[in-house]
């Protein structure tokens, strides 16, 4: 045991009215909730980047958080991923999610990198036996490093283009090894920063053979896990390719990858391509691509990605009615791409900041179940619809032109009065589960 | 002639030293710029719907226009056509677009609205005759009667998808009738504002079919135009569906149309969609569905569609600039989606706002001509990316796997080091040819 | 007895766990929170512009909601305002707001508006001494009217100035008359589209002008209501001169009015302008000039007004901590400046929109309570600062300069060491009150 | 000399026509414009941070610059320093501006740091001498460092308080000994996160008092420069304390210092407050703060501060109007407060990102001039106003009231008709000087 988080306890349920900040209010791991524990519907996950890998810096200033495995090299690693455990351990969640850069040393080589993962790997590989922690997803980080300033599988350079493809074999292998349940791909630099020396044709075949590419290995593999893109738009690059939910459907559509990719849908992300969070979760339900979430809040009005701890319960409700009518999560999960805010130095504010996240998500789920239990939302919906329900409207749907509405509506002089949208009503009976 | 504009002489081009504010200091039509005259390369068309039909309103405020015009009736229409035709001579436009609810009276049923169209198509057959003008494309306005208010295509009521598709015959007709080059679909209420009343798996299915109504009726027609639709995000419903020419392609994929329909871009909702202009028109290039322009200005911090006539020439050089790469228009055009600010209740400043917007466009045109025949900007973009033109890249693009990329990686100790992408010297260089 | 209402029932509170849509879940008007009744800390008013006057258009789209008494007339204005007292008394709210123009017809001249007006505040009286509704403020409507369009006070025309003046003068006195215990000024066109017709420096002194005579009004006429300005950014005029609190602070500074002047603070107001809704809160109390507010939710990524009903507890619960914290309203209260979505067409959707929004300000308020009463948020407050609490650092503070903090600096080898801001700790905090 | 810029060229003035890219097309700066030479007017300088101090970084990645002097110590700052003047004289920039975090090593105390900022600036004042190159201004970053993370006037601790103003001290001294013609304030962190941990009426009181310090500190001295406040919103803290000019305007006058401090206004802090850059340049003008610029330009998309160089010469002929219009410079001057991107790798590209942007400032200058020269604009605004020029209309402004203002408009009838704004007109007449 380190002693970082000396003094802490594991976080136990003590249900809302308790006033012991170390413990959960609403997450009650094996409450059942439509049939199942609330831990198999919410799968939470820890994200090792924010948690031990960020120094606390904004464009502004430099580090603020003083860690004992901030140091160059193997031990310094493995400390960190001992700390990691123990608070994946505190917090009870079965989960975790890492970059590559995350976990391992950073190598002078490629061959170097490759060394120093597969040695963490096998670290982790133990830990995770002694604790039953699992892999939600491992990814490639192919953004940080000056090589990857102008893209990865987009750059203009084919040598970091194979250096990509190097790096996101070995970045899969460790997930396979982990027995990881998902693969992902967030294209940090897959965009451009101006037109003027970009050639975006070029860009859109290499990004297309990557993940043909990845797409390959995978069924080669016999990985069991599902990929998944992560859409962002506006950051790092001003125009990123994977830009929102939508977006990457045509990109899959045009390489013919829709039934081979899904997508890993970020609050924050969906925000700042200006959607809801919920409209991103229901176009990819829609779209037959939803796969996993990361869960975290965005200012509104910050115009970057400010990746803070969730707490509004009722969007959170909003969000998880989504997924349960997606009919919950396969192999994905509510990972927190969550960090600190950089004020926030100490290992209680770590450990507080994951307890709030994780409450308000379970509150957000029991309410978001409470409305699809009562079906009252539903049959609202189903009745707005109704018109669409009859023979001839069905009809209409399938094989009518043009020239058969025109004759239908002189005849039969159709003059369509509007039916109040009942928003408002909506929204309150919304408001009674919360 | 009308005496609405009385005075206001015929627009000539007088060079870039005249002080005469009814000239044109760019605008030369038979000037030929890369082998062809300036007008066949710009294709200007007006709007009648900002020109003619708006009141000036907004949401605080009411109409602060008074035109003869404003009245009910079908002896009003011809008033406003006969103005608008005059307008379009005196600025020698060679094009003008139109909905049906900007040239007809409304009528109270959907039989009075085709007899009022009718009418008045027949009143522009007559005077496109006389004048030379020529229609660039027409539309059906189906999103500002109240029928419209819960969307036309998505509406939830069936009789509202039958009243627009017979709605869209009618202006099809009207588009062919009248020799139009394209047939324009814009989703103003396609989307929706809470997704708690909003089906969005039907309502994408609906539209779906319309669209393809809308092109059997092309192929039953003969109709040689394009069919374009014109994505725009965020407005007037929350969520659109067409939010931008990424999400416009996804959705022709999925319903294998994007053979068939291209897109109508404009300015103002590239902006609104957190994308410049010359983003979408090189997305749609390389996507193989570009069509034609809205041109216009957007206030970059206004959140909604300002459609300010535009004036800046150095963001219009890197719009025709695409406009340019893409092969320049074949059945597209400019067409002015414009309006005047609401102070601005002269008709001399109808005149003068159109003449400052056709001379910005004129000078970026020829600002892109030369950049592209000077070159140095494509051999920069050339340079850029010269390393995927060798055999060894150009297999790496087709052939290669992740475990290829990984042998070649570790075997030759690819390192790759960044190269400066040289932003500044680029636009430096744009600067030089304004 | 009109029959808009017919069937609706007068609102009462039924508690949390009611299904009757027609009843109130949190707001029970006498119940006493911090040693007040519900009613005195929230003071509800309904707005006659948004409910009784909008008739649901949009920038795309005109009217949706036909309404009986949409028609010119006394006669019509009458029966408006049968309607709106019925409302005000289904909902049990104790007071409303209103403009000029929202409940007398339009007449074509100022006399005929004057007349207009006092024919109606009559009718008014009688129906507030009949209900024993009351006017928490009136206002005059200067930004609709075409002769607005370039400002009230700050028009270029001083025959706009003088007729936006009389006009002030018969709203301060329908207000008086009314018993109104507050009057507010809205510059809804103090400001302008484009600083190339613009003299800033005039249009600045105008409006000091014309904030001085509304003062001097107030003390001749003995009003002892307060004068309150509305801040507000970027709608309708590009650049408003009253962008947010601290600006319009600086004015009333400019001009010496800082001691006669309060701010109406409207949270879309506070959102558009970059800032939460409890930060203006919090710094109109800090300067001194909290008034009362506008109540009313902002969609976060429209970027312009859109006055839906407030529904988010979290975020209420925040503002009506600041109010409670500036030591509660005294001539202020809570005003929806809300209007229904314009799909929501229905008598009932009035209701309960308005239901709705109550019940959410009266849960803020009452977990808003609940954090002050329990303290914990305040005395982690004071810790933070609790440096500053000592005589050296209140010395520090008062009588400091340069030359003795450098010397103390040197002297002592002062090297602070951060400490943690504790965000998420205390946003945990603030959740388990709600 | 060092070998950095090795083989590049002093810049010299070659005129519109050169197709050198080293070398000016519109900057020559003896060249004689509104009686003043160009230099004189421009007073540019170049910022030792964004080109010398930042290591390429962003949110989502590391250092891209590898430069000769990113190393610790005082050997490798004065490495920094000949690299910097040797730009200085190479761009022929007359001044240059600083931060002492940019020049000084980073030491473990604040006596190392005053003791390094002295050795450094001894170096600069010898190599001011050798070149010519003059100050514009100093400034002291208190933000960067952790132990200003949470404010530096405005911090809950008040050894951070005063450690900040020790600071200040020493970088006033540092600015005076140099003949420092400004000294400059940004508020990095004076703002806040979260509302939930900050007392807003203290941290305003400290803000207050060090700025006080800072005042009578010049006084004290003697020092003949202004002092500036840089006002900023959004970043990097949520809340920024000097938000606008006219937040800044509202705090000076709180504190009684609006006749003390001016303001340094950045082009893309305005649009980060939702405004033009040349409405804070005329709005500091009326308010009689103006002071200085730093000039840039923001993506109006980001959200974030961007720092690019300028290259967009219809807004800087806004700009450049604005200060014209205000009188020029005075002690101020025009920083570039630019930095490369984080691609731009070569030393070339820095050389060349200054050509274009003071070529582009040129150009705006330029047309600047032509439009105050030709007068035509100002007449138009002159017209607009004419009214108000009346004895009649200015007694009104001095002395109406209320009253008077209802008895002239009832009794005249007045009914003012509003007057075209003309805004396309004057926005074609812009265009014509470009």
């Amino acid at each position: 045991m380190t002693d970082f988080f000396k003094g802490i306890p594991k976080i136990a349920f003590e249900g809302r009215d308790t006033d012991n900040d170390f413990a959960f209010r609403h997450y009650d791991p094996d409450a059942v909730v439509m049939g199942k524990p609330m831990k198999d519907h919410l799968r939470f996950a820890a994200a090792y980047w924010h948690s031990f890998a960020w120094p606390g810096g904004d464009p502004f200033g430099g580090q603020t958080f003083e860690r004992p495995w901030f140091a160059d090299g193997m031990q310094a690693a493995k400390h960190k991923a001992d700390v990691a455990f123990e608070m994946f351990q505190i917090l009870g969640v079965p989960y975790f999610c890492f970059h590559d850069a995350d976990v391992r040393p950073e190598g002078d080589s490629f061959a170097e990198n490759t060394k120093n993962l597969a040695e963490i790997v096998d670290y982790f590989a133990e830990k995770m036996d002694a604790t039953g922690v699992k892999l939600l997803w491992g990814t490639a980080n192919l953004f940080s490093h000056r090589r990857f300033m102008a893209g990865a599988a987009t750059n203009p350079d084919p040598d970091v283009f194979a250096f990509s493809a190097a790096t996101i074999k070995t970045c899969m292998d460790a997930t396979i090894k982990l027995g990881g349940e998902n693969y992902v791909l967030w294209g940090g630099r897959e965009g451009y920063e101006t037109l003027l020396n970009t050639d975006m044709g070029r860009e859109r075949q290499q990004a297309g053979r990557m993940l043909q590419m990845v797409v390959d290995y995978k069924h080669k593999t016999g990985f069991q896990g599902a990929i998944l893109i992560e859409p962002k738009p506006q950051e790092p690059t001003k125009h990123q390719y994977d830009y929102d939910v939508a977006t990457v459907y045509g990109f899959l559509k045009d390489f013919g990858l829709e039934g081979e990719v899904k997508v890993n849908i970020e609050q924050g992300h969906a925000i700042l391509a200006g959607h809801t969070f919920e409209h991103e979760l229901a176009l990819a339900r829609e779209l037959g691509i939803f796969g996993s979430i990361d869960m975290n809040r965005n200012d509104y009005q910050s115009g970057w990605d400010t990746d803070q701890f969730p707490n509004n319960v009722p969007e959170m409700a909003l969000a998880y009615y989504e997924v349960l009518r997606a009919g919950g999560f396969t192999t994905g999960g509510t990972n927190f791409d969550a960090k600190l805010r950089r004020q926030s130095l100490d290992p209680e504010d770590l450990i507080l900041a994951h307890v709030g996240g994780m409450d308000a998500c379970a509150a957000g789920l029991k309410a978001a179940a409470a409305m699809l239990t009562d079906g009252k939302l539903e049959a609202a919906r189903d009745a707005r619809y109704a018109g669409w329900d009859t023979p001839d409207a069905q009809a209409l749907l399938k094989q009518a032109t043009l020239d058969h509405c025109y004759d239908c509506v002189l005849r039969d002089d159709i003059n369509p009065a509007p039916r109040s949208g009942q928003q408002e009503r909506l929204e309150n009976l919304v408001s009674r589960y919360l």
